[in-house]
């Protein structure tokens, strides 16, 4: 059997929310960095609320020969249990990576670039619609922009190429089993 | 700012079902693939359908450091407009992939094994039910299981620990926009 390769008639870069409640949104995001440094393309990860607590992805992508730029610019997730700072100071952290967003998509470096959990972070008013809206506007239209995180705002679905919600049926933690390496984080 | 690492009180295998019509489901099981690298697991991904057409996550796993087996064993989607192949000889492929994770569940290699698009095997009567609960059922206690694909079967929902449905609110196709290297294959 012949492996035949696709190529399309045209390349054109896609924004892709992917929002929900159920497992598979940052994982989903992860997996198309895999794919696209299959195909020699390099990513850009950005995330939002995250960096206080190891996830396999930090030493995974770093795996990808050079490909994959990962950067986790967060307090942990804000308004849960425990994490011990200010709005203002998540806040801060949210403006600092939508920054750091615009110097990357100006620096043409990428192909891919993955605002991971930037939903939830304009949900919980750590950035603002305006600055989602600006970023998508920057954006050059060959580049792949991936927006992922619960609660994704109807505009920036519109504004979307292609969306999915990831529904939870059901997650492991309801039963009482605590979050498992490799699989949860 | 101290990053923390958390590890559970007992490590488990997790049986997780990736199911819906939207995008993100192959893609996820490959982040679950790439998350667990950087962990140092080892993950075994047999495609089931899968094999005609190049995708990037085949080379994107080979980078992984050899801790990714990625095996595809079909003639492509059974049933979709210009497949040449009879119901039969898809039948056969994916018997052979059925076997194929037998083999490498006993193998006791692996910590994480992804059976790609075998929910979507199952609902086009490529394998039997029967066999998918047999591949549970064989599965030892520390081993994470992945299966993937649109419809999956209520039973093997039921026994998952952990279930998504990836719901499509848009895709890039429906506007005729061809699929995308990096992100959609």
């Amino acid at each position: 059997m012949e492996i035949r390769t696709f190529e399309p008639k045209e390349r054109c870069g896609l924004v892709v929310v992917i929002t929900g409640y159920g497992k598979g949104k940052t994982t989903s995001a992860m997996g198309m960095a895999l794919r696209a440094a299959g195909h020699g393309m390099k990513t850009c990860i950005i995330q939002f609320m995250k960096g206080d607590l190891y996830s396999g992805e930090w030493d995974g992508v770093k795996k990808l020969g050079g490909l994959v730029e990962l950067t986790a610019t967060g307090k942990g997730f804000c308004g849960i249990e425990g994490n011990p700072y200010s709005h203002a100071e998540h806040r801060k952290n949210a403006q600092d990576a939508v920054a750091l967003a615009h110097d990357k998509i100006a620096s043409g470096r990428f192909d891919l670039l993955i605002l991971d959990e930037i939903n939830n972070a304009l949900h919980l008013n750590l950035v603002d619609l305006d600055q989602v809206h600006a970023l998508l506007h920057k954006r050059p239209a060959p580049l792949h922009l991936v927006l992922t995180g619960r609660d994704a705002h109807p505009e920036i679905i519109d504004r979307a190429d292609t969306a999915s919600e990831v529904r939870e049926i059901k997650h492991a933690y309801r039963k009482g089993i605590e979050p498992q390496p490799g699989v949860d984080f």
